[in-house]
C-alpha cells in the first residue's frame, strides 16, 4: 500500500486561544484540523486552563513545508505570550490529496 | 526497557460513522482502540460534522501487518464516500500482548 | 527551525485512576501532561471504562531519559493490575525549556 510522508503538528493551549490558533494555521496555508478539549498541567505543575474552560489540542497533518511557517507563526504570536506547547512527529497518509 | 515496534492508525470521520469504522476495524482484527470526541474542519476549510453532532477520532495501536488491512478497508468503504482520513505512524508497546 | 527531539507517551486508563497515573507522573518527574475523555475497547473485545465513567488519554512529551523510569512505574503499579495500555514515539518541540 502506497504511503505518503507528512507531519502531524500537534498544538495544546487555553480554549480561549482556539480561534486565534485557526486563524493563524489558515493563514499559514491550513485548512483542516482537528481540535479536541482537553485539561492538563503544565510544566511547573500549575492547572492550566481550568479557569478559562479548559484547554484545546489542535492536530493537523500537513506536508513538511509548511512544519516551519506555522511554528514560525507560533513562535511570534503565542509561544512568548501565552501558555502554548506544540511538537510534531512524522506519520504517513494514504490520501495525499486530503491535507494541506 | 524493552519496546516492540507497533502501528498507531488514526482515524477523523463524522461521528455518524462510528459504528460501521468500529466493525471495519474488527472485521480486520482489531480489537482494540480509543475513540475520541473532536471538532474540526476539512481540507477545503469547510466544517465537518457540526450538524451532524462532531466529529470522532479512533486510534488504534497495531501490528505492522495490519495497516495495509486497515486502509484497504478503509479506501474501499470510506474514503471514496465519506469525509474520512487517516493517518499512521511509528510507536513503541511496552506490553505486546494488549494489542492486535 | 531548530527542533529537539523527545518522547511522547501515550497512557489510555479508566477515569478511575487518572488521580493515581498523574501522581505516578509526578513521583517520575513529569510535570506537564494532557488528559482527553475518550472511549473504547480492550483487546479482547470487551467495552472498557463504559461503567466506570469513560476512559482517560494522558499525554506527555518528555525527554528520553524519562521513558524507562515512567513505564517502570507503569508496569509495576498499573499493567499487572489494571486495564491500562501506554506507548511511546518520537516527536520534535520547538521549545525545549517546556518540556520535562
Amino acid at each position: 500500500m502506497d504511503f505518503v510522508a507528512k507531519k502531524l503538528i500537534t498544538i495544546v493551549a487555553e480554549s480561549a486561544l482556539e480561534k486565534r490558533l485557526l486563524d493563524g494555521l489558515h493563514d499559514s496555508g491550513i485548512k483542516g484540523y482537528t481540535v479536541s478539549t482537553v485539561h492538563g498541567a503544565g510544566p511547573r505543575g500549575q492547572r492550566v486552563g481550568d479557569l478559562q474552560g479548559g484547554n484545546i489540542k489542535i492536530e493537523c497533518v500537513v506536508s513538511e513545508g509548511y512544519v516551519d511557517t506555522v511554528f514560525a507563526m507560533l513562535s511570534k504570536d503565542f509561544f512568548p505570550h501565552y501558555a502554548c506547547v506544540a511538537w510534531v512527529s512524522d506519520v504517513g497518509v494514504f490520501r495525499d490529496e486530503h491535507f494541506a
